[in-house]
């Protein structure tokens, strides 16, 4: 075996593998990127400088992150480089995605941007359609985004290149990432840990990623930490990470050019080898994966100094190193030097074509990291083989007498899903060490958990090349699922209610980008980003008040409504048929929140797949209307305000005997959005015979009760509606308990109701006393013995 | 000096510090823990197994965390020698704080328990109660929580122990943190790049922290990465992060405990010379200071074996490791086994009490960590020295006419907060390297950036001793202000308004420590957490879509009221009177929103203070309705949204003379909801006369406009409530072209209140033409010019 693979010694390349032709044109390509990457920021007109440049060539507004852009397309360029030399089968990551000039400059350069956006020609024109469109008003915007090509990761919002670019490549073996991480990103928290992606990432059957921590010293205003470590700490930082770290450091463009080749060079035959001696040999050992450090200059190539103040090599390099042109002729000049500093009439022809010799250094077809398909996964996307799910029915004979643990069927229904496409390789679940404990446990009869670190004979269901991907961040979780969906593949990713909260910043990047996606012709469908939210609010009862929060729904609610959705569904029948839309929908976050708990079953299969294809229904065999308008309407949406709402129904009906109760369970959050909100909301008039336009309602949630009004404000009988939900109280107690700190348990809701429909006379106001008496005698209870009375504990619906 | 401290070179320990008896009682003690913790977690009777164990003395629901707790009490156990033996002032953080029988019982054998809690006496009866309160319904929670003695740290949630640790220790300069670390709260994105703040601690001006990482080699079900490293890779992992790590590693008691003695003798030792070389001789550099990285098994000293299993040492530890009472006598024995394997009968007399021998182990008075006044923060907080804000009052000689930038103006203010409060060392601002960018940037005229990292020339004011504390990880700067604040501190953290929504979980958590504090009446008061949210959604016009969302106010709004406040000044002077405020409050998180750029401002001090006291208010300079009803109400709430309302009010007057329009400002955005949901709730009445009970209300309000409806629907006027807002629609375009998008103009401003303004006739008709056609001259405009038309650039109040 190769010595150097397990080896953690750091490593620097001295080699000069480029000849002085390649050299030439790599430099003149680079400087092309250059030319183009500043042209994107500062002009409109006169992109070939072949007039003097004047005051009215200069955009307005000058906006654009100069500091990081050079590095990238030193990058870039070297990635075309080994990419056409070795045939090899690359995307690229922009962690910096402030730098997007560079990302388009090159994507223009390799002909990809032309070929999607026609208007934009490879000649003069083009060029200065390009510049112009930059940052401007109905143009393009400033990072790395969905609209620009090759992109699977927007770089406004730092910290999750690598947990992409890891997604990106498990299950594709021939797939090759680089990935950039600016020193800025470099301090995230999320950053920090996705380091430790590489103790997933099996070199048999995945691809492989090749981080390039690039080091240009500053953020806005301060120094990177990372570019202030000692040299012996951030390697043996890194080593401590799990990588071997080549060294690129410098600032003149020659060496630089030899020193990255060779260590390009280096660095994709260690993971060549890496994965052939995986692939032959079947011995299957965590590698030590090379990275590159590269410390360079930040503006590098740009203006040494400004105003008499250092600006290549500092923050003042960040944005744009020149500005206030209006007020500063000279600052037009300075800026006319530093463009033609990169001999653009040595670059491209009097039309504004990219000079053949120049542009033949970039791979051809799919080859160019702009034209691969995996950066637009939807082209490669392939429909998951489904079971049936009506297969994995509990059966119900009649509602509310059985008990069923409905993520518990959900995951046999999703073991089969993880066998059928076992094969093709193209569906993971994720999650921060819960699989197990979400009972979705039977996925390990058919697969393990991801593991290429050290094993030990007790461990439970770990393997190199097992399916379920379990780390203790949801950063991480997230950041891989949407890697690996992006790139055309299918997943899951199961948390606590709670801590989904802890991705809550990156779910609205991933919703922006399925938003923006949608209205870019070229971009394809893909599989839609799933949450299942278990081990809910109203069952964290034992974690206590930590653990209760279920406010992610309306954080994702405030997204567009094409591209989100939520489903409460309240048993494990109607949670299959919930899994199976679900996993066929594409371009969409969908939300489950379900339990995990034995609860009672309500619908048999025919009445879940009736009532979840309307998503909102009447549950007739639950209320007393049949013959007419009902005095109250009983709305719940959630397992655990579905069982309260149907025991306070049963007391109802067992005490008030000739009240017309209405039962509507809701599965689809957003049929209670009006139509014009959401495609899922259901029309006023539909809405209206649901929940009549005058009768109280009594509407008891499964999260903060408040959403339940900012989604039917609009409807008619809006000023009826009363909503229980949870209204942060909670501590570690019994699960009745939660509901009755919360106001949301059977006896508030016939209280509810009493105090809300009139004239219910004298047995409504005793029938209010004993629900004040068994609310005392449940504190009572309690407190003694430690547990809910057994009248609630094994409480059925009366047959 | 002390090479030691600078090397990089692992240190273990061999000499055996203990003498027989000291290790005997030590033991002792950490079998008491041990015993009470198993105790918590089983018994509601019998606690001192004077009986025979049976069913009946068993809790019926088994709650709590056996795996962590071992190893927590081991660790305090020593901390307890240590500070002893060095009259240390110490606090411990438990970041595995699911271990909360474990804290629960070392803060009852030093008898800080009882002092807060005299009903938990130091006897049998008190040990009974102490047993059957945990995790038990109106009892204490199952982790680490307020209600602990000792705690600033909720473990419920992962990732915050470090960066509670140096926040606390910041200008501590004598305090101590032990700060224990999980594997698998180690895998945490947050934690893995807290380990960093080691390069903002001064050692001359701040106090230490001691990181113990815990290594127990499981999470619920997965083996922890960091545990399944080489001992190489973790080595170097620590001192990469700057650390040097010293190993504690094995299972054997005795040998552990000389081998912990030692470490922490050495571990302690160095943190003391560290400290003394820098308050001596002056000299600031960053050591490397020492972290203890402890291997012993999860669930140590529990059952080896359970059903066959191995359960020491496995993730079946990792809660209850018996179960299952009822149905298996055999477990009942085994736990008794299990508990009298402590040999409880030599830990405590008859009553219950613990023998003096083992309990003199324990610090006395202020030095047992569980009674350290830092962990009770408001003991120790002193009140801000604070300037009069009306001192940086803006000249506002007439509304609408200057230009100011609100943040600038703060920022003056904040400088001399700074000044004042220089000495005291009381006061610090966190921000992800945003504090000159957010225009804050009159701080450093007085004070630097935290920086000990390596410096250059360039680099803008840094220093070993600054106070403005940047970091591109918004996790870490929240977690350091929330530990500077719990231990009596005050702070604000200014961030891009997007990425707030990065910490929206850590927020959570600390909104429900206020919450649960405010019950506890041994807690004293700390200072607010205030948040500045600036770049905001309207002026991220350059960055694009990524970085436009104001959806961290809904997010908060979901807290209890009583522990959050939101404020939208519209101007300078409004911000000032606000940052006055929230300087000077208590136990709140407060969420101010305001732009940094040059914008028109309305009010002049005098007028700023009338409005912010009621935090809402008429402009009645700004409408014609001072002689009756008004036709229209104009709500705005935020800095563009005003702006824009104000521009529409003068369209409509110069067009409409006779339309009586009513222009209400709201900064305190929690007057809009009914006083019964919020203390700053503007009564029913009063809320009606401000917007009628039937007039059409135009709300332009700064976030997603549905909250606004949250808020009021349960207000009279409700029905006849129109809000514009942030609608998700955003890229990089210019700042008017966001308002346009969004509907949120001028124009659509006017065309809305024609829209629902009753018979306005033919004028109206021609003014919303007008509207119409100024859209498209908009558009027209910015996409050939890139900028925004003269005349809304330069527009202004009309006079």
């Amino acid at each position: 075996m190769n010595s150097e693979i397990l080896t953690g010694t750091t490593q620097s390349v001295s080699t000069i593998p480029l000849s002085s032709e390649e050299l030439r044109n790599m430099h003149a390509y680079w400087r092309a990127a250059n030319y183009i990457s500043v042209g994107q920021i500062y002009l409109m007109d006169n992109p070939l400088l072949q007039e003097p440049l004047e005051l009215s060539h200069i955009k307005p507004r000058l906006l654009g992150h100069w500091g990081t852009t050079p590095g990238l397309n030193f990058i870039y360029v070297h990635m075309n480089r080994i990419i056409k030399s070795q045939d090899l089968n690359a995307i690229y990551i922009a962690g910096p995605g402030h730098g997007g000039p560079g990302l388009v400059a090159n994507t223009y350069l390799e002909g990809t941007y032309s070929e999607v956006y026609p208007n934009i020609s490879q000649n003069r024109e083009g060029l200065k359609k390009l510049f112009k469109q930059f940052s401007f008003p109905g143009g393009i915007p400033s990072h790395v985004a969905p609209e620009t090509p090759g992109s699977i990761h927007e770089g406004g919002e730092l910290g999750y290149a690598v947990s992409h670019a890891f997604g990106a490549v498990f299950d594709n073996p021939d797939l090759l990432v680089c990935c950039v991480v600016g020193d800025g990103e470099a301090e995230t928290g999320p950053m920090a840990t996705s380091w430790h992606s590489n103790k997933f990432l099996n070199p048999s059957t995945d691809g492989a990623v090749l981080p390039i921590l690039h080091l240009n010293g500053y953020k806005i205003a301060n120094p990177a930490i990372l570019a202030r470590l000692t040299h012996d700490e951030l390697e043996n930082l890194f080593i401590g990470y799990g990588y071997t770290p080549y060294f690129v450091e410098g600032s003149d463009p020659e060496a630089m050019h030899q020193l990255m080749a060779a260590t390009m060079d280096k660095a994709i035959g260690v993971i060549k080898s890496i994965q052939a001696r995986a692939r032959t040999t079947g011995v299957v050992e965590r590698p030590r994966w090379p990275m590159i450090i590269l410390r360079s200059p930040k503006g590098w190539t740009g203006p040494k100094e400004v105003d008499g103040l250092k600006t290549e090599g500092s923050w003042r390099s960040h944005q744009v190193p020149l500005s206030e042109m209006a007020t500063k002729p000279g600052h037009v000049k300075l800026l006319e030097e530093w463009m033609k500093s990169y001999q653009p009439e040595t670059l491209f022809d009097a039309t504004g074509r990219l000079l053949p010799e120049i542009a033949e250094l970039a791979p051809l077809g799919e080859r160019r990291m702009g034209a691969n398909p995996h950066a637009n996964g939807g082209v490669l996307l392939k429909q998951l083989l489904m079971p049936d799910f009506r297969e994995y029915a509990i059966d119900v004979p009649k509602p509310g007498q059985v008990l069923g643990e409905a993520t518990r069927v959900m995951g046999k229904m999703l073991r089969d899903v993880m066998k059928l496409n076992r094969d093709k390789r193209n569906f993971r679940v994720m999650g921060p060490d819960e699989t197990a404990s979400n009972r979705l446990g039977a996925l390990f009869e058919v697969t393990d958990r991801t593991w290429m670190a050290e094993h030990f004979d007790d461990d439970d269901h770990l393997a190199p090349d097992g399916r379920v991907m379990e780390i203790l961040s949801e950063h991480t979780c997230q950041g891989w699922l949407e890697g690996y969906l992006l790139t055309g593949r299918h997943g899951l990713f199961s948390c606590y209610e709670a801590f989904i909260h802890i991705v809550d910043s990156m779910f609205n990047q991933h919703a922006k980008w399925l938003k923006v996606t949608k209205e870019i012709p070229w971009r394809r469908s893909v599989a839609s980003l799933n949450y299942l939210l278990t081990s809910h609010v109203w069952r964290q009862d034992h974690n206590g008040f930590s653990h209760q929060d279920p406010g992610f729904i309306d954080h994702v609610v405030n997204k567009k409504g094409d591209v989100i959705k939520v489903y409460l569904p309240p048993d494990a029948n109607t949670l299959l048929f919930v899994t199976d839309k679900i996993l066929r929908s594409r371009n969409l976050v969908n939300v489950i929140v379900a339990g995990k708990q034995p609860d009672l079953q309500w619908l048999d299969m025919d009445s879940a797949i009736k009532h979840c294809t309307t998503g909102i229904g009447i549950w007739e065999w639950a209320g007393n209307d049949a013959d007419g308008e009902p005095d109250v309407v009983m709305g719940c949406a959630g397992d655990v305000p579905t069982l309260e709402t149907l025991a306070a129904v049963a007391l109802l009906r067992q005490y008030l005997p000739d009240l017309k109760i209405r039962v509507v369970n809701v599965v689809d959050l957003m049929t209670l959005q009006p139509k014009e909100e959401h495609p899922d909301g259901l029309p006023g008039k539909d809405f209206d015979i649901l929940f009549t336009t005058d009768k109280p309602i009594i509407f008891a949630y499964h999260g903060y009760p408040w959403l339940i009004h900012r989604l039917t404000y609009r409807r008619t009988n809006h000023n009826n509606l009363h909503v229980r939900g949870y209204k942060e109280e909670g501590t570690t107690t019994t699960p009745f308990d939660m509901a009755v700190r919360n106001d949301l348990d059977r006896f508030h809701l016939v209280s509810d109701v009493i105090d809300r429909v009139p004239k219910l006379g004298y047995r409504a106001a005793h029938l209010k006393q004993i629900m004040r008496d068994k609310l005392i005698e449940h504190k009572a209870y309690i407190t003694t013995y430690g547990e809910d009375m057994p009248e609630i504990r094994n409480w059925k619906w009366p047959e």
